[in-house]
């Protein structure tokens, strides 16, 4: 189980206040954004080649989300990794439907190259990022937990970086020591992009403990899980749930989060 | 009147959840999202040109917005018409703005070609729209509700597709046959973006009743009218009625759209 | 003190609801459009070199807002910056982060050469603007409010417009009268993109008193204010807070905006 409680992650969090490149996609920009200043982090959105290097080199992490890819976007986030794994910058990579055309296989084949230190997706992306990493180009919609858990590991160890499954439970793993965690609501995926605005706090909880990329992403998922569920306890549908889930993430204090969140370590996949 | 209860395309909808590729303006995006998981379908948000034409081939339907144009955008829309033409899939035209420039009447024009199944857009836009497909370059800003539902009725039949104007009440022909739908609520128009959503939300229904795209159409907006209505009921403004709304479509029952619906046949226009 | 009471300048937006053309980053777009249809203006939001100019000239004023750059959005917002100063369209400028990259500088720079009617940011970023109006580079992120007041004194009388930075309390100038604006709530900070919104709301109480760009910035800014402290009173964190400032601005009466600005001269800076 994690070396400290998952509370002081976001204790660290709070204190820290860490600025977040964000290059994620036009539906998600505005959510994301709200989900960190929410949480407690200094999200920042930019993208234009002529900048992204040099931004990225001051922020704390960066969150790479191809949603709504376009080939300048592409050219961007490539220069963007480049940058922060050169400055030793912690980064995200979040690989939204990755397996549903050539051209995001592509381009996430080429940001692997730069070692990210967290990828985050659903089940289907995971595997089909497998699939490419392994010279496959496989996409299964239809993805068992089992499958992606499998997938999971062997991109982590592959890529010596953290990946995350999210779905109903979420399963997570640097390769080594694998953990699921349940909690969160049905309403959540009538919600969009709160995958997307995830990936993003798992950057920010990396980027206030970069040599815990693990165990930051955990308390990041934990959060949304614990405030997740407190936001569906009164919700009426989507849009109620989507208010309160800001203001839950805003009132969750660091001690709920140890407490709360419904955390396994998994022995065997 | 429709050949069977309106409420069972909400059903048929919710039983099928189409995938909808939207190109939309960044404005509406998010917004867009939202609306199509709360009532039932499943968004996908993606404009590359170098993947739209793969895409959209995979996709339940189609709904193209020129809210926020640019010449790469419209190029990608050209190409994901052209893919829904050829594969049979059902697209939604939103003329935004149409009459205000002359990159926006140029790129409507070759977009028609393409044959969309609907249109959907305001008095003044469907007035503009008409003009174009006539050579006319006129723009009306103070159209009258008659002149729109002559309009609807010309572009209707030229194209044979199924137009919709709204506003205050709706006008919606497929050339033939017409109606009027009331309800909603006037803080409708104080929210940003409802009539994209609407127009993707069109799309979702036509793409689970790919035969009937009139009773398809009729279908979503009378969801959008008796949702707004009930939204309206306890909001103190646009901010609680935005929420509301959300939470009426995620609410709406198939029966309610039946009972609910204002619709009645126009038999002179 | 103002000529009229600040409430007058809500009245005159609300009569003739002018049409704003917004060039704004993708994070901010879908917020701003909602807080000026909250307060009664009409938003637009377009980009495109093949249109901007040809739309600036027929709105009531511009707002550009450099968040989410890009090379061909900087193009465009020069055309549109030129086209307003052409045809005495009044604008304002946002300068989001100028100070963070080389950019930005360069691309603010250009801009001003249009003679924005309008300057508003935070502190650290119209001292960063007045730095590179003296061919300076010096950015300070921890700039004081004394400082900052300094430099925007510099910038409006080197460049004869209004210039507002704003945070916790807001101070205002033509260069000639000065002024302090104090209001709103801690949870302001915790929602996104609340400044560019603001931007845009002076642009729009702008258009509607041209001639008296100070004054009627000091209305949009006592708006956000009141709205903001309204807000916060029921507010559980930054979800109930957007909501309840949306329906704040949308009730809020010119009664209430004259007696309740909480605002003072400056008469030694």
């Amino acid at each position: 189980m994690p070396s400290r409680p998952l509370g002081d992650y976001l204790r660290d969090l709070r204190a820290t206040t860490p600025l977040v490149h964000c290059m994620t996609n036009y539906v998600a920009m505005n959510s994301t954004a709200n989900l960190l200043l929410a949480t407690g982090a200094s999200p920042a959105m930019l993208h234009a080649q002529e900048e992204v290097a040099e931004f990225t080199a001051i922020a704390g992490a960066l969150s790479i989300n191809i949603g709504t890819l376009s080939s300048p976007w592409a050219d961007a986030m490539v220069m963007a990794a480049r940058a922060a794994h050169e400055n030793h910058i912690p980064w995200v990579l979040d690989p939204v439907a990755v397996g549903a055309t050539t051209f995001r296989q592509r381009v996430c084949e080429t940001l692997l190259a730069y070692q990210p230190s967290v990828i985050r997706g659903n089940a289907s992306e995971i595997q089909a990022l497998n699939g490419i990493a392994n010279q496959g180009r496989g996409v299964d919609a239809t993805a068992s937990t089992q499958e992606a858990a499998t997938a999971a590991i062997a991109l982590a160890q592959q890529h010596r970086c953290v990946v995350a499954v999210t779905g109903e439970s979420d399963f997570i793993t640097d390769g080594t020591d694998h953990y699921r965690l349940t909690g969160g609501h049905a309403l959540m995926p009538r919600v969009t992009t709160l995958g997307c605005g995830l990936s993003a706090l798992v950057a920010s909880f990396v980027a206030a403990n970069r040599e815990q990329p693990l165990e930051a992403s955990l308390a990041a998922l934990a959060c949304f899980s614990i405030a997740g569920s407190r936001a569906g306890e009164h919700a009426q549908g989507p849009g109620s749930f989507q208010v309160a889930l800001l203001d839950a993430l805003y009132q969750l204090s660091p001690d709920d989060l140890s407490t709360l969140a419904q955390l396994e370590a998994v022995h065997a996949v």
